[in-house]
């Protein structure tokens, strides 16, 4: 919590649940990636953050933005973002988006299928494609399954036709994983992409691009790397596999640009023992899995929580929302500690909750309003 | 899918992904479990979809309403609901909310531990009163943990102390588990419960009610027996363990009331193959874990799915939805197969759909828009 954020609080008292973001930590960690991965150019995955003080912060600072769909494409240009600076990143679109897209003068897209390649194709003609490769991904603490990407030699093949077509085959992607803790993982999936380059630029197409995903940590319960370490890695792998001929690198970071520039205020609502010999409370809070923090699902991210009790005899809990549905459990097979002495009604703050919080919470599952967010 | 609900979709051709819910079959639904236990005073438990239309119809029905927040409470009262209709059945509230509650005329009170116990004591006084209990819930879909409720002797101390606080105590609540397959749950359930009736009255307590929560099934993929079956099962626990001392009984039925009132449309957006040799398939619609489909967690529940090509050969396929989150999948490990002629832009109609989607569904999560609703 910075000294900005804890003002604020002390100042307006806000109603719980909420989230407060400083923006000035989206920008001291906008101009930190500049400065240790000067040849990236940043695209901020817009998803985890897409406030539009956060949008506008960051589009004056230069940033580029990766957009998931028409939705957010809008919100960026809404905030002054040229169509040039945006990246129509995710790799499942409609057609009509497509078209809408390069419409609005958005010139860069991503697929990872025949079928994706081939709307573009239609919709996007000329327009700067790049492929989304599988990577193996052990290590990342939100592992991104087979969802996206293709195998490496149907990458090359669409890439090949998507020139035929008229496209122009502008680079690969790939993912390693969000909140990616191994960093040897960069080098395996860059030495899989150069191969790519190598093959590619032997039937006379040369790609221009590598785009690195994101993947880079927030910090959360868990020490992580500092941010130093990854970009080193990066760095290093990237003159490994390239050397002289090394691409434009972009890099696609969201959780590592808003995840510490946030915190939610909850109120403790209940605590309770099942049984007279219950070993742990149940400690309920007003926000729970449907109120912002579903990346609590199957207990991944485990975020550090402060209360104003911390320093006394603590005891092992059961964390909960609000809601009546049984899956609204925070952590339960996860080992977290609470003070004796917290009651009804304290403060809980959930720290480094600025990314995938506010935009995952729910319309208004169980009439409970969704999480309010103050960006200052 | 009802003709009313086709009648719908070829006439008004709404965008999808959307849901339609027939206000018929909640009605029809209504009716049918007043007929089936007809001494069983109805709880809409309206989590399951509080659309303004369903709490207007069924309120005219004469159903009362279990309801989990403040905000239920008000689109309840918004709809002409009495507040001598009304449950506050969340065992986690503010105490702010249970005054709130109070004020507005609510004198029907869950609670499950000390704490909220002292709440209602202090903020309700005199009002009614009872206790969830835990019990085993074996063969739900959808289990309950043990975040509700608390150990049955317990129970006993707290509604023993609720009469010295000036509270009624007036009964006691389960929940076998949403999507209860098992019928021998609840005579178990009741066996413990009749038993606290028994243990209580011997103190001077006499309980007026049971409260036999929610559990009753939608029909989804796999078979469940029909709505007869459960309401004998409940018929015979009920005169099995409390024969002609039989007290209120009350249910909260939500799933079973609109879960198959209601279908979402989705379209096509992509079909694709990970690789050339790849097996399976992956099919992904405009709707998915974060758009209203969020009971697909852990593939718990398995809608039934439509195309405008069946009937032909078909194959296996991973399910997914739209985001650029990789935990949005629906369905990968449980075998579901497709038309093979499924194409791009067809329409995919997910059955079964009225309960637990449209208020489950995300703000704006990677810009796309909550699950949009129409009652007809």
């Amino acid at each position: 919590m910075t000294d900005r954020i804890r003002r604020f609080l002390r100042d307006k008292q806000p109603e719980t649940p909420c989230l407060v973001i400083d923006l000035d930590v989206v920008e001291f960690n906008y101009k930190r990636m500049r400065e240790l991965l000067p040849q990236a150019k940043i695209f901020y995955a817009m998803k985890a953050n897409p406030a539009q003080e956060v949008l506008s912060r960051l589009g004056k600072l230069g940033s580029s933005f990766d957009t998931a769909s028409r939705g957010e494409i809008e919100q960026c240009m809404a905030q002054g973002v040229d169509a040039n600076r945006i990246s129509f990143g995710n790799t499942i679109k409609k057609e009509r988006d497509i078209a809408w897209a390069f419409q609005q003068g958005v010139r860069l897209f991503a697929f990872d299928s025949e079928a994706e390649m081939l709307k573009l194709a239609r919709s996007a003609p000329g327009a700067r494609v790049f492929c989304r490769v599988l990577v193996d991904c052990g290590g990342a603490e939100w592992p991104l399954s087979r969802k996206f990407g293709c195998a490496p030699e149907m990458a090359r093949d669409l890439l090949r036709r998507a020139a035929e077509m008229g496209l122009e085959p502008y680079g690969v992607s790939f993912h390693v994983g969000s909140q990616q803790t191994d960093l040897e993982q960069w080098d395996r999936a860059l030495a899989q992409v150069s191969q790519m380059f190598y093959a590619l630029a032997e039937t006379g197409i040369d790609l221009k691009m590598v785009n690195l995903g994101g993947g880079f940590p927030a910090r959360y319960r868990a020490d992580v790397q500092p941010l130093e370490a990854y970009c080193e890695a990066v760095q290093r792998a990237l003159v490994r596999h390239f050397g002289n001929r090394m691409p434009e690198v972009i890099i696609e970071p969201g959780r590592s640009m808003v995840g510490d520039a946030g915190m939610i205020q909850s109120e403790v609502v209940l605590i309770s023992r099942k049984s007279a010999s219950d070993r742990k409370r149940w400690v309920y809070l007003d926000v729970g899995k449907f109120g912002g923090l579903a990346e609590t699902m199957d207990e991944s991210i485990k975020y550090r929580l402060t209360t104003p009790r911390d320093g006394g005899r603590t005891g092992p809990v059961v964390l909960a929302g609000p809601t009546c549905d049984s899956a609204d459990i925070l952590y339960e097979k996860t080992e977290y500690r609470l003070p004796l002495a917290l009651k009804v009604g304290d403060k809980v703050e959930i720290q480094a909750t600025g990314a995938y919080t506010t935009t995952y919470s729910a319309v208004s599952f169980n009439g409970f309003a969704p999480l309010k967010a103050y960006c200052i």
